[in-house]
């Protein structure tokens, strides 16, 4: 029996600022040492598949160092996520950095390993590219449902010629490789000019659910809420968090900031909303510290992986027992 | 028949990041080839008639970088800019930063030029007192109406003994000057605490109709449309967007910053909402860099100005039919 | 009969940026000459009780900066509070940064010499815990009641072992001494996550009103307003104003930030009403310049402590009558 | 008798980040109370002369927050320049941001005051014009003589058409107007691309001395001095610092800098080398705090302040026994 | 007979802050119009050979803003590159910050056309690698000799596996490919811990010279100067300047700094002690704005453009005559 | 037999910004493991005892972010330390943000259990008072001597009143208390105006030998190595690094910088020069994060720490065999 603590140390015995900065101040576990751990916090540091300004590879490292500001009981539904499933910082993933194709390959087999231990992974991107290599690695029963909420549909064919992988195409590829179900993919904040008429098109031909940001004002979060329930019902569901979606005065660190975004009280009511889901994972991708040295967005980064861990924690306990 | 385009270059063809930075990466052309131009994009770098803290000479300098971000369809009305008229970034007037009567002169001449040749401008400011120099230039026809964003009415009479021509100044010398009409005039957020009892007694004796902001926050986005599609009528009116009309976390980098005022969402949809007025011009200003290093208030400033272009392209489509 | 002047230096007279800095362009007037003071506003440069990110010990000095940028009439009450009574700056408490005991000592020695001079103090911190040795020398006449504004309760018992004294633990200490009276405590905008259950349990067993940030959204401004004067009542009442109630990005140099918070303009009302309470003094804490070196927290601060300030002139005011 | 102090707060007795920042935490003296003072400090707050990136109007007020780091003893000479002459904060001069002429009249009238109490100005621009009006109400007795370190000499005629007063142009016009003594004038650092061939002809054709930032390094301080102190010879004589003779790693904040810049040890070194000459004022100028929001440039100008005050207040002693 | 100017914008006539910002101010050219000119000033704006912190992409942009701050005669050698030589912005090359190879294909075929049409190309970066086809396209006739100004010698081999071609290999697989004579390249300022024994072994067997800073530091500018005149001798020689070679203080915003290097002033004159030489083309690289918002580092790169077109504006003159 | 590896991840295997951050990318040891380590690398995070500008409390957390980009073999000396030592991260001491002694008891705790393992502890800041607390744990056979590079001397005596430990203060406590030998103790940087005549005096007058700035860059490198050598002799030796030693343009990030101090290049080789002395330790010290967002300062003092474990690791090696 596991004598093993899988307890976040606490601020009022050793101060935040203090400590090596694991994820959350979890303990760090290798991927041959998985056992125990039902959520596995990761980092992805790459952002190879960016066109536009980089600077997510950095992500992770600003996440985890501000992550230890995190407390452990959440204060709106009370779910204690370190008492109900032991969670556990897995470390970065390799990755290479003047390499696309490597570093997809790179990425995909850690969470393959990651994936068959049993572990469910949240993760700290990174550009948005990474959740292709995620999904392909756990979608191993069947397509995923997504909420996803960001500023782009992500959903674009080709870059600069013929480039097909970048971080505005991964769930046409993901739905393209059948991995993603389009049907159960609601896609919530989507703003800004178009590069062409059928930006937008291609997604919704799939069947895809697009909540535009001015429709989220108008229905406001619980109907938004209903609705993204509605869309992926009790299928195996991931939750993807680019940063973008939030108005940039929240999220500044990142690469391609479109203005007029939701508030990050709104997104935080709309994780909780979505507490009881048939969850498999997630992730809060595109924050780009070299644009924000404050840590603020990194801030809001890991406080909303706290929110996302709150219900992975649920649905573990619920498997376990 | 001139095979010239007025197209921008796309991202998806060279990164945003790249080339020499133009207004949206539209061709920059000189002012004695304006035949083909429908729009101007115009710099004004001159923060002289500021009171408190300079920084708008370097505002069109660092909107032009970052208006690169920009694409080209909006993606709420679909309105298409660039297909519909004929936009040009025709540089920056010239200024003199240490001479105040002499910058009003330089200002007025660049902006009749353009007028004269049948081009409506969109500037990118500077600050406010050179709306002032662009009236006298444009307002050939009578006086303009103008839809005002701003958290100051900029009606006070004099400074500093008996300075008449400041940031603060302007619409009450275009007032008196008989090329602004008060009763066309509505100006929207408002706040901030006064000088004196007078502050905006002037303005609103003249008929201007002023919009506090906690009477925007008690109307709502859709009731102060009205009202100023209602003031504004169908006459010649002028948009003037001063970026401390937003709140300071929307737009830090601006000389005088009010906390308290509206969103860049609410702004973006009030502008939407303007659609179809006889539109004859306007400008973004105030954006001083030296305050906001990020380029965040920049960002705002040149979507807000994508924004107007939207509604000018369609004047201009349709005076051209 | 006096000859001072007690009104604020205009900035159409001297530049805002002008001139050595006192709070609001006031007179600084020592300790020993408050015969005409109404309201003193006081700095107090301390953050040593601070677990976390320390940096408000810097706050009194970037808030008399940014408090140049105020200007002498409220433009919703029309309260002029410097016509109405006489403020003035009485410098900085003094502190000793690295003796948590001796300061407390100190600052409440020099707030007695205030009080006992019938002077109503304003203050700008430095950390939440200045305000206990404060309401120690303000409370003499018994037990105040409170509206707090703060992301977190300040009523947790010890930290680091069994520090007692810290700025988490002010108003636990408070109630404790007798000094806070509990019923008539209104606490608003607490949320982020917790590190117990018992976390804010200890304060609303002692009857503390606790609006949760959630409640505060549902609610709207107008019933908060109307419960917090239903809680204090007509018994003196004292103002206390964390920026970290605040979202983040309307105050990001703060040293315990927490997402989704209220906005400034929501602060702006909900001071506003409470109007005619019967005041005795408040604070505005937790400002760390270094954490926004921009000096918009600074800004943010000042304007809310000039949005008390006009209350406490017209308490003063109707006292004096 | 006065029993007033004119030294410094301690910063062992208050901490260093206390209190209302005024020069040196000296005491603040009104102009019509200068009987007992010796060396006034005083703030130009004021960039209307600058012809490129202003934001020198600040460099007064982030000087008075920086100077509070200063202590009483200079480490090298054994100086005590509090307690050989009497130093006072005169407050800063009025300005007018709008308007050149008018500003420098305000400016001159204030130094005529002051010289005519017989009070020695050391001064914190503001842009380099201020040295003009200075000048012309100091140099009541025939022509000064100065050192001048610097980037540029400052003696360019003309900017923009006709502007005959920028921050290029003082030093010429002091020239012109007989208040500088070319052959008693020493320039130091001077570097930088040329516009124009005759750019550092006019004034070496006067007589100026000009050191290129090649021949001081090839020549060394010592050196330097040497050939400062033959220059000046024993007249009345002032040391004008503009901060961009630095090297701008060590002054970024500036509107103008140039690479290749002199080092604040060697500026210190040259400094000293000019105790004992017959000194009548001095300034440090440029610094533009929106270029260096951390205060690095705005410390070393109050250094090198720090360090002139000492040879003025050995004058000053001087003179009075 | 050319009536086309290429003489920049003067600051005296025009705000430096003012216009579109071309390289120092010059025309742009395309490349189809290269008749006259002599020299093109080009951006290569990418990053995606970066193994370690990224932002290159970004240099030449920023270059390009703060290269309106350079002056057109050369203060020391009385050099005017303007009068002398036809200069020309020519833009920024076709790059793909997504695929490294198909990157290094498309900047060689740019400046394919850019030798064959006799214009020698000084190099704004992007991050180092990009001196690869810049070197495949203008070493036409020969390998090239190189003074090579940085902290680390670029001649590693491979990376994260097998990957052969990153900003730290350049050099290794130049030599491999015949472009470059190691027998006539000096590296300059090299210096920071070793990855391996080997680490600088392989490029002194090629024949490099290699200056650790060390050595720099005990022979002296004038020196190292006419070692590296020798080392390349009178063949084509290229000017390759990472801004890393400076200390950080001098260049802090680039990917990899190493503390303790050669100052701003000294690389001035080293790079003037290569006055005369047969140089063939220069760049100047990895300066990556988002590690030094204030752009001193983009100063520092354009400037040091400046000296090296001195140069190759006397040469270009040279062949003409 | 250990199989564990004390080698630190290579940045050509995963790139520096990826992975959890230890120290130098070591293996992170607990303190009941420390068997096979001769050095460890250890953060005091904490600023308990700054009198003025805090926030090196965040300085261990910075340092390992930037230590990422340290590599494994001296380019000088070619000393590879993680080859003939076994170093490893121990994490932070614990230590209590708002109790002084309380914070030296702990630190010393943990100190004596290193010291007792036998490890050689290599400390990141902290602010300067952490010294007293490790000296009070190692010096266990007898006084220390000092090499002790600082802008200040520390041996202060009393603060605020009868406060007798600040970072003012540790070493004339040290020298009190029998822990540090003045005769063996050398201060090096030593600048910056003084409180009161006696401040260095007490230093002198116990013997310590006092190199000032002037001092320094007089005598040279070379002469002060020589100085430093004789002075500490070859009795056990304790190197301990303020980074306020360093000219502020290196080290902006701290407390209380003081213009005109040595270089980093001048620190290296003056740290190099004290190779084969009796070392027992050394800290780097008084880097403060909240100063220096971009990391420099820290990248500065990671750099000194990999210099001075050089040094250890040499000593280590000796001694083990």
């Amino acid at each position: 029996m596991s004598e093993r603590s899988f307890k976040p140390l606490s601020g009022k015995v050793l101060p935040r600022f203090a400590g090596i900065p694991t994820f959350m101040r979890l303990p760090y576990i290798e991927l041959d040492d998985l056992d125990e751990v039902d959520i596995g916090l990761i980092g992805v540091p790459w952002d190879g598949g960016t066109t536009n300004r980089a600077g997510a590879r950095h992500g992770p490292r600003q996440m985890r160092d501000l992550s230890t500001m995190m407390r452990s009981i959440h204060h709106v539904t009370g779910i204690k996520p370190f008492d109900i499933a032991n969670s556990a910082d897995l470390g970065d993933t390799p990755v290479n950095p003047i390499d696309l194709m490597d570093t997809l390959g790179r990425v995909e087999e850690f969470y393959r390993k990651v994936h068959a231990a049993g572990v469910m992974p949240l993760t700290a991107g990174g550009d948005h590219l990474i959740t292709l290599p995620i999904m392909r690695a756990i979608a191993t029963d069947g397509p995923l449902g997504m909420v996803h909420f960001d500023a782009h549909t992500d959903t674009w064919d080709r870059y600069f010629g013929d480039c097909k992988f970048t971080h505005g195409t991964p769930f046409r590829r993901a739905i393209e490789e059948g991995i993603l179900d389009p049907k159960r993919t609601i896609q919530i904040g989507i703003r800004g000019a178009l590069y062409g008429d059928a930006d937008n098109e291609w997604g919704e031909a799939q069947g895809i659910r697009v909540v535009m940001i001015e429709e989220f004002f108008d229905l406001g979060v619980e109907k938004v809420i209903e609705e993204a329930r509605r869309v992926v019902g009790d299928g195996p569901t991931y939750i993807s968090f680019d940063v973008d979606g939030l108005d940039p005065v929240y999220a500044p660190g990142t690469g391609t900031p479109e203005i007029g975004g939701f508030s990050t009280h709104e997104a935080q009511r709309m994780v909780r909303g979505l507490r009881g889901l048939n969850l498999v994972g997630g992730d809060v991708v595109e924050v780009a510290p070299p644009f924000d040295p404050s840590g603020a967005t990194a801030l809001v980064g890991v406080t909303m992986m706290f929110e996302i861990l709150c219900l992975l924690a649920e649905q573990a306990a619920a498997r376990r027992s």
